[in-house]
């Protein structure tokens, strides 16, 4: 991994329109982007800060895999997003290395090409691979 | 809080010898600073990428919060730190809009001045800050 940037670090948050405002008021920034995403059952907003991100994570379906996480740990950290320049070599190389992935091919996220590596690779970590660098923060 | 920088985000690890040839394999970058911080009971090590730091955090001491977390919850994300300019300022700040501190005062961290807000003010999430940028990854 080249590992140039950290494109994001996730936060699960129970509900984005009471914890938005919290963070305005501790990190004196406006949110960026704010889009829900269907298909994962989740709706999410960006907070830029340095060259990389907060992102906020609430469920909205029961059965996602971040309505399981809130109702196991509650709020909190969740998972850190590392950009990389090739997506796809970045997974054969991973995969040849013996990494646990959960995709071995990349997938469409909200900014680009991502994929998801199990936390077992990095100690209970789950880190999400970005490709390229549309997903920097807006200026 | 100016809020301009992550400075790290710390990850709880039960043995540093055994995690970091594991964060190297991943992200292909040599660790910076390991160090013993033994009025915390811990022993932390730094691996830069991009402007920020994931520092990766063994317990040293049982009684450590550090242990506790990793006894209650496992290894995983444990807290983000967020650089600002005048900490002493951005306590006041942050005690006068009734932001519950951990730390009323700045104390002394690895790399400077440094204080812990409650989790309760970020939905959970342990917010670290830290003061001035003699933290940014060395170059």
């Amino acid at each position: 991994m080249n590992g140039r940037r950290i494109d994001h670090t996730a936060i699960v948050v129970a509900d984005l329109d009471e914890a938005l405002p919290r963070y305005r008021r501790l990190f004196g920034i406006e949110p960026g982007l704010r889009q829900a995403v269907p298909d994962q059952g989740v709706e999410i907003a960006f907070l830029p800060i340095g060259d990389t991100q907060l992102e906020l994570v609430q469920p909205t379906s029961e059965d996602s895999g971040v309505a399981r996480f809130l109702a196991r740990r509650g709020e909190g950290l969740h998972h850190i997003a590392v950009e990389v320049e090739d997506i796809a070599a970045e997974l054969d190389r991973l995969d040849a290395a013996g990494i646990p992935l959960i995709d071995r091919q990349p997938r469409r996220g909200v900014h680009g090409r991502i994929a998801f590596v199990r936390p077992e690779a990095l100690g209970g970590v789950l880190l999400e691979l970005v490709e390229g660098s549309p997903a920097s923060p807006p200026a």
